[in-house]
């Protein structure tokens, strides 16, 4: 039992410095951009030693990479839960507009706008970051309302012939216009009837396009 | 008429020298960022004196915002002509796809793209740059939208309630897609057909939602 408590207390240490780790190396790439931010910042800003980072995550490159994919992930969990728990039976009015809800609020996620502004600025010098990141967001979003959409179709539910277009297009009626003002406006905060009212627009959009049958 | 040459002489070189800081700076923009590039690199990237580069644009700051405001001029022009020649009596699916395939081509100008990029990168730093740019493209282009749209409303042409919202939606049915791509991967290029097809496809969302009258 006592060895089992020291391994509890090991895996609590290490998870809290991989937690410092990750908060210290954003603040770092947020102030001076990933190219500008060495390990050894990253480890005095996190308080812990240039030989800890590398333990936990190899090298700068593997410790953005990881940040970015745990925040798209996180920033994304509702839409995903939301998409998961869609029943065939539901309106598909009242499903979709739940949906572009769940995905509008990802305009508000500050973290992921920031890691998106970084991520834009080094595509010339770090092009597999830039591809990694986006085939994952909105890569990923896209896919999932892809097979939703051909599901709806084949279900007889909605029309709609071409799914990962549909896809694309579900997905920037939602995002285009409030992601692309908060690149743009750092410090941009959309109210919540701000978002619903758009997402619900973004549907009437959509259903007109692809109208139920 | 000879001081008449000597003036147009004088013009030239000095249109010369206007040419090759902006063609120098741009190329130290994106080597190194707009915050790395300083006015001496410019200078010795353009071949002239750093005098040169302050004479004919007072520093950075209006340097970096002439070249933005310039390349945005020049690379929307198709479209504001084409949407200058917008004659009421135009079958409204064509004039749209007309418009949107203008529009669409924005996507492959690659010093646009790049601006882009390089001002999203500093929006930390420089909010009133990104402002500006953002209030220029997609701006103009939208509130030029929301015009089109609000007179083909009052012309009876299409049902259009809030012209502004119609031309958010758009301008990103038809750029939000590419110009997405193109953020997150530098050396990619559209096709003439991919674009006359997505353009096309724009256009079709476009109209299920307003529909002619």
């Amino acid at each position: 039992m006592s060895s089992g408590k020291t391994r509890d207390w090991r895996a609590e240490r290490s998870a809290a410095k991989r937690a410092a780790i990750i908060e210290g190396a954003m603040a770092c790439f947020l102030r001076t951009g990933y190219a500008g931010t060495s390990v050894d910042e990253i480890a005095a800003t996190a308080g812990v030693s240039k030989q800890t980072v590398y333990q936990h995550f190899g090298g700068k490159e593997r410790l953005f990479t990881e940040i970015a994919m745990e925040t798209i992930d996180d920033v994304g969990r509702p839409f995903f839960e939301r998409l998961a728990a869609l029943d065939p039976g539901d309106d598909p009015k009242a499903f979709l507009c739940a949906l572009a809800r769940a995905l509008a609020t990802i305009a508000n996620e500050r973290r992921l706008i920031d890691l998106r502004r970084l991520v834009i600025a080094e595509a010339l010098r770090f092009p597999q970051l830039a591809r990694a990141f986006a085939e994952r967001a909105p890569g990923r979003t896209i896919e999932a309302l892809a097979e939703t959409f051909a599901r709806l179709d084949r279900d007889g539910v909605l029309r709609i012939p071409d799914p990962y277009v549909a896809g694309e297009q579900f997905n920037w009626l939602v995002l285009a216009v409030p992601v692309n003002r908060a690149m743009f406006d750092p410090g941009l905060r959309f109210t919540e009837a701000e978002l619903e009212r758009h997402a619900d627009e973004a549907v009437r959009v959509f259903l007109a396009a692809y109208p139920a049958r």
